[in-house]
């Protein structure tokens, strides 16, 4: 498993991919309205992502910055095995979100396991 | 530039480092005592790491555990030239916490900037 992204809810995305773009060389490499929200794909210059997440509605981000304000949201992680990887954490007794893997942005396979399992983190495995 | 390590804030480092390796086949590549923390990086197959952060002592991790719990707390971007990567940091404006780089851990120079400037996100810059 290698780094994907790191999720980020911000409630200004244009603002904040101008500002990584200038700051960290990291590009938009794909837009799009998913699920309520406006998400962007800043890609740094090893194919890791920044994904800027805001809410255009209601939603797990929106309360997320209701209830703590900007900043990073969660880490994902790349596998080519997502129903695999899942297993191993159910395996390990890890509390996870979403049982199988679900449509995620930009087409991908998803799936998030429990903060409280992780130390915390908010992991999500994704498949491309 | 790209991802380094994702930091993370805990209270029981060895428990999460064990965690980790079964769930994201992370071993632990380096551990040191550093700044009043247990650190242990962890890593994933491309090189990129997890950087687990357990306080022994006061400071600013063990004062993060208090106000926000233990999780992610921050994004370290590796750039070959940190002088000049802050030198950008400040033709746009964004706050820097170090302005100059310092000894982070594992030996290499880190600059944290403020994520009062970055959409809420703690950005580190780190040169091997």
């Amino acid at each position: 498993m290698h780094f994907d992204h790191v999720g980020v809810a911000t409630r200004d995305a244009a603002d904040l991919a101008e500002l990584f773009d200038g700051l960290l060389q990291a590009p938009i490499a794909h837009e799009e309205t998913f699920d309520g929200m406006d998400v962007a794909f800043l890609e740094l210059d090893d194919g890791g992502y920044f994904e800027l997440l805001e809410p255009t509605a209601g939603g797990a981000i929106a309360d997320y910055l209701d209830r703590e304000g900007p900043g990073i949201h969660h880490v994902a992680l790349a596998t080519d095995d997502i129903v695999e990887a899942l297993d191993r954490a159910r395996d390990l007794g890890v509390d996870i979100i979403d049982e199988t893997p679900r449509p995620g942005a930009w087409g991908h396979e998803v799936a998030f396991l429990h903060p409280r399992s992780t130390g915390g983190v908010l992991v999500e495995f994704v498949e491309h």
